[in-house]
């Protein structure tokens, strides 16, 4: 990894933080930034920066970096494009090492020149810069925070092992927006924009040598260096596992790529072939990049054979529909564990796969068909259907569950649909680290990826 | 119709109830039942039967439905499989003009004597019956019950327009929890299981006479009778339309179902081509019914020609290519749309379709927006992506939003995805009739089916 890159990490763990364009204005996005830092509780000093002000949130405020009196780690540029060259080239002269430019205004909108002055800035000086016209980025290890939205619309997640790369940063908002209201922890969410200095293949880089980082969501509409990018997927992809999503793959939505983040979306198709080369996990929607990297939290399976068990027999049929459609098997019971589940089931329930134990099963018949599941050699991975709405169901089918998310011989995931019972209850999984679904066919999708992954990964 | 289905309006606007099964012990279905009845408002007269007790509730208990003195327009049994015939000989000899039978144990599980003895009671005394093996019925605007979960599990949707048929009570009992954590409203649930004598067909009949319905969703595992499925559908979808999924497809899942509801799940490809001559709307999962039955509660737009507005670059893109993806078009904007929005924008933004207002867009960017597409001849519907999270969008988007779905030049889709807050924002919409979306493909499909439907019904 090259210096330039190396520098991120005084943004990420930055113990010094300046905010250029500071302000006492809520309309202007300086002071909500500044806020959310003090309010968020970053624990190292904070440098509000703008001449018109003596003090900001009972902070001194600085005229310009330059006047800080001690050392600064990062600076976050909250100022019109005009003024950025000369905001940056002062950050080079304090030995900034690090930078977000939020402002929009430069390639997005034909102001090459202005995008190229800056890359110049930044590269002699060694500012590893994210941006410009982005969200920036979000550390919730350490608090590093530049996202422009107040926090009761836009909830910041748990510390966790997810990261984010985003060319939206409305499309990367709204997943960690997500992500947080399910308690799904998260490492770090970048939203580069234009990516004139560090692009996605140098973010990638960064994220493979990141030690808290585990799975990495690519959003991508157009990349700066197509072989670069490739690249860098195949090396991070064969120790971390890449969920990406490409937008703008026709030509009008291409077209509206351009003018979002001024970079070319390129040629769909070409993506398509790198995505299936590089061996990464492709999404097709926004919905799935959620979906799919949930599952990543759980044991990687040794096969394709996925044991089903429910307590309402629509949603297992449902479910071998779907696995039928994506290509998964049902795994064939073992005698013993027919045994052992068919001695608990009513005379009118079936010991098969998928496992109905009927809507009056309680938490204990649950926990002794995931047992039973676990043990069988015919079963590679375990999909349980929830109804969660049912009498005989209470919370203690939690702790059954987090158990059976937590047991390293074989990933599960939860479906259930419904209400805000049900949605509490799916809540609560997904804190304690169990994938959850509200439909079968999306559960096995995510299951399906988690498979390939494991495949590709035994063929290393 | 014929009589015995008519009967149907006895239980579903029932002015008394019985509850054969009635129960003090919380475990019992009959327990749950009767005090849903009550904590849920149902106006009329709530009898209880069960020989065992002489008031439940503070209501008289009955030895048995003989015993009670008035009228008794419907009776719900919740009493084990063997005792069920002789409760509906008597019901015949009280005159009861309709029944549930919750009850399993009958040709699910290979009991078709006793299922046939259930029939043949039934026809003889004219009594429709709903079930075995199933949840019932749930009519908002009556507050008939007989579904068996509890309240704080399973939420009680408002009054509306929507009415679900479904086999399996599990699958529709989570999709109407779901639209009741929405407040989409319903007309009536009902959950035949079995199906022994109204099966879907004359469901299909009953609902395209019933005046508070106006869509209907169907869940099918297997039909009773393919033939007369196939026909009802296509008379009735000729006035409302019909939203199906059609579950056990594959060998594996056909057999789990036969074990559910005793039905034949029976050859998918048959179905799907019934599905396309009768012009039904058929839903590929669980999601996809909710999704799409939102949709009907818009306009019905004049061709396929769509415009999108949002406030976030990144959504746009993707819009843009589920829409390429699905076949609908991106409207090309009139020169007057064009003047008309160009003006609102700032120097960096672009009047194009998608329109990206930008980040820093208020409320009446949206608005003007809004109605600049409402007038162009050249969008028949619009969907509208929002970033709820960003400074400048507060609650009063929310009253333009609706207003534009109240509008019935054009139907409109809002697109909205996040953590808490926009959940809030979303059900707030839904509640007030704008179907929402968590993602633009899930936008894009249903305003796609809303599309076909109309095309359909141009051509009648």
């Amino acid at each position: 990894m090259d210096k330039l890159l190396k520098n991120l990490k005084y943004l990420f763990e930055a113990k010094s933080l300046a905010v250029v364009g500071a302000s006492d204005n809520p309309e202007k996005l300086g002071c909500v930034i500044l806020k959310n830092l003090v309010e968020g509780g970053f624990g190292g000093k904070l440098y509000p920066v703008n001449p018109k002000y003596g003090k900001l949130l009972g902070l001194t405020c600085y005229s310009d970096v330059l006047a800080v009196g001690g050392n600064v780690d990062a600076a976050i540029i909250a100022t019109p494009a005009q003024t950025v060259p000369g905001i940056l080239e002062q950050c080079g002269r304090k030995k900034i090492k690090s930078a977000v430019v939020l402002s929009g205004g430069f390639a997005e909108v034909g102001n090459d020149a202005l995008e190229q002055q800056v890359k110049g800035i930044c590269v002699k000086n060694n500012i590893a810069l994210i941006g410009p016209n982005c969200l920036g980025v979000l550390n919730p290890h350490t608090r590093v925070d530049s996202i422009f939205m107040p926090f009761y619309k836009f909830q910041r997640p748990a510390p966790g092992s997810i990261s984010f790369i985003t060319q939206s940063g409305g499309v990367g908002s709204t997943i960690v927006d997500l992500a947080a209201s399910y308690g799904v922890g998260i490492s770090k969410f970048i939203s580069y924009g234009n990516g004139a200095v560090i692009s996605e293949a140098g973010l990638l880089d960064y994220l493979e040598a990141d030690g808290k980082t585990e799975t990495i969501i690519l959003y991508i509409e157009g990349a700066k260096d197509g072989r670069k990018l490739f690249e860098a997927m195949k090396r991070t992809n064969r120790k971390k596992p890449i969920i990406v999503l490409k937008a703008g793959r026709g030509e009008e939505a291409s077209e509206a790529a351009r003018s979002h983040t001024g970079n070319l979306a390129g040629d769909y198709l070409a993506y398509k072939a790198a995505f299936r080369q590089a061996k990464v996990v492709e999404a097709e929607s926004l919905e799935e990049l959620f979906d799919f990297v949930k599952i990543f939290r759980q044991t990687l399976p040794r096969g394709r054979k996925i044991g089903v068990i429910t307590n309402g027999g629509g949603i297992g049929v449902l479910t071998a529909d779907a696995l039928q459609q994506e290509g998964l098997e049902l795994g064939r019971m073992e005698t013993g564990t027919k045994k052992a589940v068919g001695a608990s089931l009513p005379s009118y329930g079936s010991a098969g796969n998928p496992l109905d134990l009927i809507a009056d099963a309680g938490v204990e018949k649950f926990s002794g068909a995931i047992e039973a599941f676990m043990r069988d050699a015919n079963m590679d991975a375990i999909i349980i259907d929830v109804l969660f709405q049912v009498p005989p169901i209470d919370e203690r089918l939690l702790k059954v569950l987090i158990k059976a998310s937590d047991d390293k011989r074989k990933p599960i995931a939860v479906v259930a649909m419904g209400g805000k019972y049900t949605e509490e209850q799916r809540r609560m999984l997904e804190s304690n680290g169990v994938p959850t679904y509200n439909n079968p066919l999306s559960a096995v999708k995510a299951v399906k990826k988690l498979a390939e992954y494991a495949e590709y990964r035994r063929s290393l």
